[in-house]
């Protein structure tokens, strides 16, 4: 399987598909491009077929199968090793995980575009907007929920990693780069994340980036 | 299992739940509350912890499990009834029904905004902007290739109905409402979409919708 990414330090999406593939556990070459302004027109042009999301990340090859959405990609490979490496066994909090996940694959988008996902960065925040306000609420209330009703088993939002955190973890990054003030729970919950051994790896690589760009660029110049 | 959704002439997210509940062969009752304006805010009232996602429809409750997105509660209940009623078997076209379900969940904001659903109207759009435009072709492209490449077996976009299709009901319903014109392997698969039963109940339905509102008034006023 090939997996195609963008900047690890901007591209939240492209972490989504990446933490999926590890939960995955399958092999998976990765393959990461520039996704910033003229390298990303480039890139596009270069992909051509590799990109049917018209210009997208992350995308999935395995075979000839091509899979151009994070939500998607994840569905593809709990198709492949197992429904339960993702979501809960059980009804109740299963049914919530997928909605949490869906809801976060659709909404947010006051959230997003404020708070774009920048790992290596803090920056202090002079205003919130009124509906970026509304979104934290809500994401703050849906972790509250999934710890509360069904996080008894280990520290992550049902317990043991899963689905649902794969979708949530840019939004930790996003909390931390803009030094969100958020309840206890909250807080053990995002170090939960945050020491994670797949997000350390992430962040690593966000934090030495600079090689994409220069190893895109000796490409291009071939 | 119960399920609520909006008006049928207006709630295209409603009619995925719907259609998914349909295509799950499971017994369901339907709750259908009004969407429109105050009464809406009204329902959203009254409803209170039946509306866990702030106050949006679809809402499918199984037991003590309440899932409330579109998506989830299609694959709520391909994770019971088995996935190869909603999704196709093979991995090239399930991964491409994937992709492109997950693409109509999260896409298309100028379509979505500029060409509401309205399954009783019939409109002639003056104007359409370049990105909703835009969401038309790409539509018709992805369209193109799920019927070239997988849909040998029947008249829907991966043969036999499914996930696609179910997702794609109310685009089928808005290129009618508004008259865009398609080619012609378009028009094949919206005239069976449109004839399929369920879309024909779902019409018949949004036809004599004004009880939603009078019955909800008649309850409202108890």
């Amino acid at each position: 399987m090939k997996l195609i990414i963008g900047n690890k330090n901007y591209s939240s999406w492209s972490m989504r598909g990446w933490l999926a593939a590890k939960q995955s556990g399958l092999h998976f070459e990765e393959i990461t491009v520039p996704i910033l302004g003229e390298h990303w027109e480039k890139t596009k042009q270069q992909m051509g077929d590799m990109a049917p999301s018209h210009g997208k990340v992350p995308i999935l090859w395995d075979d000839e199968t091509v899979i151009w959405d994070s939500l998607a990609i994840l569905e593809y490979l709990a198709d492949k090793v197992g429904r339960d490496r993702f979501w809960p066994k059980d009804d109740a909090p299963r049914g919530m995980a997928r909605a949490m996940v869906a809801e976060m694959h659709s909404s947010y988008a006051s959230l997003r575009t404020e708070m774009p996902m920048n790992v290596r960065r803090r920056v202090e925040l002079k205003e919130v907007s009124d509906q970026t306000r509304a979104d934290i609420v809500r994401i703050l209330q849906l972790w509250a929920e999934a710890r509360a009703r069904h996080g008894s088993a280990g520290p992550f939002l049902f317990g043991t990693y899963g689905a649902a955190d794969i979708f949530f973890a840019p939004v930790v990054s996003r909390f931390i780069t803009y030094g969100i003030g958020v309840p206890g729970f909250a807080q053990s919950y995002m170090e939960a994340m945050w020491e994670h051994a797949w997000t350390q790896e992430w962040i690593s690589a966000a934090e030495d980036e600079q090689w994409v760009i220069e190893q895109y660029e000796s490409v291009g110049a071939q």
